[in-house]
């Protein structure tokens, strides 16, 4: 059955019942256990250790960048240290994209130079930069609205600007401006796309991230403005006198590289073949140091499978760590885990994983067979003590979980309080002072608590979802 | 007599007994003008037009640079449309110091690119940059403590940091490390000096402001790191291996320049050739648009000194708003002006300076003869329904008057609140977003108070203070 969550209305009303699951429940000495894992990695400074050294000793690496090879170093040298029982490095292509300077000054009617960092995986501009008159858009729908070609070479600046929320729902409906505003500038006939940050910070530093093309139309550069520099932009074209400005963005696509995803598995004693799925991306943009997005995530479920693995006998499956390479640039190690483990997809037995900044969590969500939801509300009720309420059985599991959950694989989210994420998400900002070391224990514990209840679980979650 | 202040402890035994001042005091009409004006000025938008205006047509301006002839072309121009009754620039000579390219890499053991900024007035790094190792000292007591010619080379880090405050009292004691840590530096054996940078944010943005050479010892170079990177340096510095690090700062003196201080006066009507004098200082450093410092105070002063002339009959005295020339590198546009007005002290009444940025005024503090203290709690009762209490009688007066209070003027400070200002000062990040519309008229009416009741007050407080 398809689409079988849906009349569920996210199964809270499975909360107010006894419960009445018909699938497997948990033993309570699993429960138990769990508890005790809980509490312990609230003790444990382990995962604040791992992300001082990812950010000391690695710092940013961006994907084909030198230090991306030392961060993959990094992972495999750590799991063997923290005494993973499998290792394993898993190759992934991709066309390496590369940023050198950057500049964006406006030459009258006042000169000013502005903080700008070009999108990932823009063109660069031609020798010497771009130097037009720049256009306005309040945010994409209105630069949509142009008639194509009406542009005449000029640079289209989108103003539209980012909401804070903590659930990160601002950044939907602002993103789509970094995004597609290149392909639709070129067919307005724009010479470049400035975009205001996608952010939520006044802090004069500008937020990169991936756009795309379409292939449709001709490739133009795209960068982002910082946001008082966006400010200012709006406030000389809000003057009489036409703004004219001079782009320079010396990024582009140079050669093939090949970087890897890095596995560690704590091996299960009834079916080792069969796994949890937690983890996180271990590449970064190349500004900050990736303290958040997502040396965190990495360090945070790197911890948990450790003090999982040091204090418990055995677990019925196994738990797979995977540090995913290269999802900044469109989750392409994610994509070639899946297709890596097409023919094993139904060993992946739930997943969950970890990049949305450095906030407590303070939901749980699900998308299990509804046999399997009595079995996650019993992780719920663990989960509870952390401050963690259920969510619903609609979760989407994170972005390098995509593949896997299109592929059909269950996922869980460990929803994280983003309201200050977006502050520092792709700046030379994302650093580890931005981490609170007392409060990162809550999100070990919290994903020690996920994956080994869902490692002791002898039923299944439904690894066959979309055949269901 | 000397020291008279001292015996008054703060003048504050004035507030709990009944007016004993034996000096003039203010008229009822006065002091029912000066209120009438400062419920005026609450609604009055025309110093944040001003701010708009400089930070967008102008921007940045260090003196020197070619947005600093701007900045006075401004300034001129503004008084004159504002209607000002007298406008002049007042040459100020001075050996420009100008930036050029700025990196700090570690090379070793674990490649990283710090945020670094140079120090005002240092000497540049010569060609190819400084490559050293690096010394941690934990504040500038440490590197003071270090055996003389002991660094041999080495690049010396001074890691303190400022401490947050209303008042900015973490300044001081943390800006000797900016002041004086290349001359300490010099003399223990350093080829450079870094610093942490003198600020109170998180934010990977480094903090310039000036330093000093003592001519015993030879220049070396100095710059400041932002504070992410000053914590992951001392991250390094934890570690066994040595940290090597390649400095280059393209930055130093190159001829000399002249700038001016822009003066506009408001005529008063029995005594025209006395001033009370306000203002504000006209250039910044180079990296922000200097919004808070000090655009902030040349907008709040311009505007309450207008508000006055567009809405009161006459003054007994003028008001000169002064718009000095380069504060950032020694007040030397002050001095400037001090020594051409040597002969005139006597006719500056009493003087004070908007000058920390855009927090709301919180306390009123004079620096004035005994017997015009009454006059002084009369002007404090008007500005008391803006939320402002009186402080003492030990005002400083603000950086640019320093000549002028030394030369004997009497001085008052309408001290702001300056809790954030030292996330912001020297940076990029001092823009115009930082600026609160609302709460700006605030200040605006406080000096217009202060000016319009010390203009009308016809005694005076103690121009030759120095001599009593």
């Amino acid at each position: 059955m398809h689409n079988w969550g849906k009349g569920l209305a996210g199964a809270l009303w499975l909360w107010c019942l006894p419960i009445v699951a018909s699938g497997q429940l948990l033993s309570d000495d699993a429960l138990a256990e769990a508890a005790a894992i809980r509490d312990m990695a609230l003790e444990s400074g382990l995962a604040y250790e791992l992300l001082e050294s990812l950010t000391t000793e690695v710092g940013p690496r961006m994907a084909g960048s030198e230090a991306d090879a030392r961060a993959v170093a990094w992972g495999k040298a750590k799991f063997e240290a923290l005494g993973f029982d499998h290792v394993e490095l898993q190759p992934v292509k991709f066309p390496r994209w590369v940023r050198g300077e950057e500049s964006a000054r406006v030459l009258s009617p006042y000169p000013h130079r502005l903080v700008v960092t070009a999108l990932g995986g823009s063109v660069g501009t031609p020798a010497g930069g771009i130097t037009a008159n720049v256009k306005l858009f309040e945010n994409l729908a209105a630069l949509e609205a142009a008639p194509d070609d009406s542009l005449d070479g000029a640079i289209a600046f989108i103003a539209n600007r980012m909401e804070r929320a903590r659930n990160g729902s601002g950044y939907g409906p602002a993103v789509i401006a970094r995004r597609d505003g290149a392909s639709v500038g070129a067919r307005k006939g724009a010479s470049a796309v400035l975009i205001r940050s996608i952010g939520t910070s006044n802090d004069r530093i500008a937020h990169t991230g991936l756009m795309r093309y379409n292939f449709a139309v001709p490739k133009i550069p795209a960068g982002a403005l910082s946001n008082p520099d966006a400010d200012l932009l709006e406030r000389l074209l809000s003057r009489p006198e036409p703004v004219s400005l001079q782009l320079t963005l010396e990024v582009g696509r140079d050669r093939e590289y090949t970087t890897y995803n890095v596995i560690g598995d704590i091996h299960g004693s009834e079916k080792p073949d069969e796994f949890v799925v937690i983890g996180c991306h271990l590449d970064s943009w190349d500004v900050g140091t990736g303290a958040l997005d997502d040396g965190f995530g990495c360090a945070t479920t790197m911890a948990a499978a450790t003090l999982i693995a040091r204090n418990t006998e055995s677990r019925h499956r196994s738990i797979r760590v995977i540090l995913y390479a290269i999802e900044e640039q469109g989750l392409i190690g994610a994509r070639a885990y899946q297709a890596a483990q097409a023919d094993q997809m139904n060993q992946h037995i739930i997943g969950a994983e970890s990049d949305f900044g450095a906030g407590p969590i303070y939901q749980f969500s699900s998308k299990v067979k509804p046999s399997a939801l009595g079995a996650i509300e019993q992780i719920a009720q663990v989960l509870e003590p952390l401050g963690i309420t259920f969510g619903n059985n609609e979760a989407g599991g994170g972005p390098d979980l995509i593949p896997l959950r299109d592929a059909g694989m269950a996922v869980a989210n460990l929803n994280q309080d983003g309201t200050k994420y977006f502050d520092y998400h792709h700046t030379v900002n994302d650093t580890l002072d931005k981490v609170d070391p007392e409060s990162m224990p809550q999100n070990v514990a919290a994903y020690a608590v996920f994956a080994y209840l869902a490692a002791q679980y002898t039923g299944d979650f439904g690894f066959d979802l979309n055949e269901e």
